[in-house]
């Protein structure tokens, strides 16, 4: 029988993250803001972009990578945009500004467009994307990925990186669309993790540098992702790092910094974030109505044999904040081990993990 | 031997339009904007989009189906946005109004979004896009498309069309990256282009009700097109539906009117524009030369075997325009007699066309 992972709850996995941050030497209100980001991550199950990163940024911070006291600052403003220098602070308290500053400026504009140069990794995109939504706004997000691991369409040089996507839409009584998606077939993360758990990838994940189909985890250095939808993904994920990045000054192409190998140098990540008022364009309920609608018609339609439910993009992540709010969040024997080395190591108190439910 | 195409002069296929357009009544200054949009089409290659509309549109408006005295107006209006709608007038009149409104106002706000409703099929999204250009802007487009082909994923019911994205950005001594592409593998016109020309699909166009490969273009009826990267793809043109139709208060989902089948029926199309101010996020030379090294460095990428160039999105079409503008734009046969039969049927004079040089 299997072992079940253990089960942390929302604000136990909040408060130990921000715990280690502030043993780090991260200003109070930081780690709090930086926690409740990480915590959310794991809690809407991006697990690939929540606290297993924490050892990651721990051993960054130690390296002098991060900077912990940054200074994040307006470079540019107008009516319906600004472009921030994150001062290379944790990516989560520049998009959570970025964000801010979109939401205030599209109350006036009707539309605004947020971007960073010197940020950081930030988690999961749908974060940044979700944060206008309680404001009866859509965002949309898009960011540079921190390790190139595509290269252009027929090419050898890992050039691009999985560039995401991420936007989310309001509705009435559904619950709100929300897209997050890496513009290659399968994001870098999920490999990593078919390597850890010994499986073969399916094929059409990676291509070795002969093109022909990789499907061993543990070879995945010797080949590269392959774009959704081949040369239109390539297009998509450049066109992701364009705005993201270069508008931004930020990095992009060889520039981009494999945060996975180097501890120090500062990745001067590009984000992008846009908010646009609901209520600009006409009335907010008829809108979330027509949303709910479309939702009802998209999931009421026949079924193609064997598929037992139409799912809209978000419902699941959506599922699961219900679900680890509830029952807490499954904490994989690995990452629990990782989490303890390092608490033990800062000193602080180890993560409280109950036995799972189910 | 097969019969190379005739060629059609660039400024002789526009006169040829805007002559057909005035006679179907249409006002001198709205026909010579609609048919240099769809020449210009032609004129890049995107030969599904330009003067093969032709009899379609033609058909449309004897059916009263589109409003030849749009009185396009300004529904909605903030710094940073603007909602057109286009009182059911040719698309390509309220896509070439929405984008001016979108360089006047992001020349103010810095990025500016302007949406439409009541508009009507405008031809190739990058179109749309590129025009920012010249105002060193960078241009987006988002489109409803006109007809469903596209169910939810894993379901049968089309309520989605090829949703299309275009995003234009500016280089200085290299042409713009212009990526255009619909959110399925293939555009519904290269199937139909396909079949005119006797030949099967490759895998992954299109599949059955069965979710069997569908690879007879003369069977299409019987199946549906695959979005790009499987769920991702769906996700892309429901965000895209949502953004250009939903917001707008135009038809998406069930409310699509398929114009191939349906010349009466307003569309109500949707679409959206965005302009984004270059002097806005800095220096503009910087910028453009930054795009400039990213580009050298893509197409200087190692390549793949039997891969003899790297290609930038736009760049294909972007050689289209050049060649054509010399050499003429390809009329094949069968469109050749088509235009015939329509320049016949309105009294007008025949489109001069020359043999092809090559």
């Amino acid at each position: 029988m299997k072992a079940l992972p253990v089960r942390a709850d929302f604000s136990g996995l909040r408060d130990f993250i921000a715990t280690a941050f502030r043993r780090l030497g991260m200003p109070d209100a930081d780690a709090i803001t930086v926690a409740a980001l990480m915590a959310e991550a794991d809690l809407q199950g991006s697990d690939g972009h929540g606290v297993i990163r924490l050892p990651q940024y721990a051993r960054r911070i130690r390296a002098g990578g991060l900077n912990l006291h940054p200074a994040i600052r307006v470079l540019q403003e107008r009516p319906g945009m600004a472009l921030l220098d994150g001062d290379n602070g944790m990516g989560h308290l520049v998009m959570a500004r970025a964000a801010a500053l979109a939401i205030a400026k599209a109350r006036v504009a009707g539309v605004a467009w947020v971007g960073s140069r010197m940020s950081n990794h930030a988690g999961p995109a749908s974060l940044y994307a979700r944060m206008p939504l309680a404001h009866d706004m859509i965002g949309m997000y898009f960011a540079v990925g921190n390790a190139n691991h595509l290269p252009p369409w027929g090419g050898l040089d890992m050039l691009l990186s999985t560039n995401p996507i991420a936007v989310a839409i309001p509705a009435s009584k559904e619950a709100p669309v929300v897209l997050d998606m890496a513009t290659t077939v399968a994001a870098y993360g999920k490999v990593k993790a078919k390597a850890q758990r010994g499986e073969m990838m399916p094929e059409g994940w990676m291509i070795d540098r002969a093109g022909r189909p990789l499907t061993d985890p543990r070879r995945a250095d010797e080949g590269f992702l392959l774009p959704i939808g081949g040369y239109k993904g390539y297009g998509l994920a450049l066109i992701v790092g364009l705005l993201a990045g270069t508008l931004n000054g930020a990095a992009m192409g060889k520039d981009v910094i494999d945060f996975n190998h180097d501890d120090t140098s500062a990745t001067n990540t590009g984000q992008a974030i846009v908010a646009i008022d609901l209520a600009a364009f006409g009335d907010i309920q008829a809108f979330k109505d027509r949303v709910d609608g479309l939702i009802g018609d998209l999931r009421g339609s026949h079924r193609m044999p064997n598929v037992e439910r139409i799912w809209l993009p978000g419902e699941q992540s959506n599922a699961k904040r219900i679900e680890y709010l509830h029952d807490g969040i499954p904490i994989p024997p690995g990452l629990q081990q990782n989490l303890e080395r390092l608490a033990d190591d800062l000193g602080i108190a180890r993560l409280a993990c109950g036995a799972s439910s189910n």
